[in-house]
């Protein structure tokens, strides 16, 4: 499918709303990647401007790919050759647009309703027509307004009956995977 | 709703088919409690019968609910709030056959199909009627052969279009629980 994932370290906000840049963490790559194969996604973009931090991710995918974890578990190889590193949002649209051929629509997820708010099944007949989508996930306690401003539109919160909705990124980035490529 | 999960760490089996017990994991207990709260699940139990590894789901928990954590984040202790111990799948069957005055229908998720399918659209129609369930996930290399004969049913592999479904099992337990009970 036409659908690449990114998650977001930079720009992203902490607990009193200032703009940081976040560290990656192993499980959020492992998980991710993992969901992102199952439901057929073509790459999963890990942002980050941060040398030491970009350092990490090589050291990781290196182990799995043709170090030890290789041979020890071909899954998680496969699942990880998804992954590609970007220094920031800007490099990140580049590069999906000349995959493309074409800008893709850009879609962030949201736990608050939103006037820009898309319907997942819409998104899922325009997926399965063809065309292109990136899916933004931001990390620490959101992204950042200005990047939140400049996507296409907002993938509705996802909740249960209830009012608490506070997923981890992991969750989050499988169900709407599901939701939107899901074979159900 | 009725419904309740639970996380098995004994027994299961190692990658050459062993039964074994596995090691609890703080991120397995954080991720699926938050999913678990999300959904509207009653508790999400881990069942293992050692000693330290209880005791160190006491000390996270504790951390969360009354220690540090309590007062850092209150979202993180209304989702560890609904977790609790149980020694084996016995007592499990015991504690939740009492708590809902039957029975309830036992699940496990399975990669591999199989002839004691169930459909998601049909349990999540008998969870909003009102029938108790409970839904056991494996850990390690999935839940011991005689423990899988004995539930009422299997949910069916979680796939996108392809083969792969390699599948993080708190990727795995979000997704299903959405599938469920989610809001869509």
């Amino acid at each position: 499918m036409r659908v690449d994932l990114a998650l977001i370290h930079y720009p992203v906000c902490n607990r009193n709303r200032e703009i940081i840049g976040s560290a990656v963490t192993n499980l959020d790559l492992h998980d991710i990647a993992r969901a992102g194969r199952t439901f057929g996604i073509d790459r999963y973009y890990l942002v980050t401007p941060f040398a030491d931090q970009q350092q990490l991710v090589r050291d990781i995918l290196d182990h799995w790919q043709t170090g030890y974890g290789a041979g020890y578990n071909k899954d998680r190889k496969e699942a990880l050759s998804i992954v590609r590193l970007c220094d920031d949002v800007a490099g990140l649209y580049k590069e999906v647009t000349a995959k493309w051929q074409q800008r893709p629509t850009v879609l962030a997820t949201s736990a608050a309703n939103s006037d820009r708010a898309v319907e997942y099944g819409d998104i899922r007949a325009r997926i399965f027509a063809g065309e292109p989508f990136l899916i933004l996930f931001g990390t620490g306690w959101g992204m950042a307004p200005e990047l939140m401003a400049e996507v296409d539109g907002l993938l509705p919160p996802l909740k249960g009956g209830g009012d608490y909705n506070h997923l981890s990124v992991r969750s989050a980035a499988a169900i709407v995977l599901d939701r939107l490529l899901g074979d159900h």
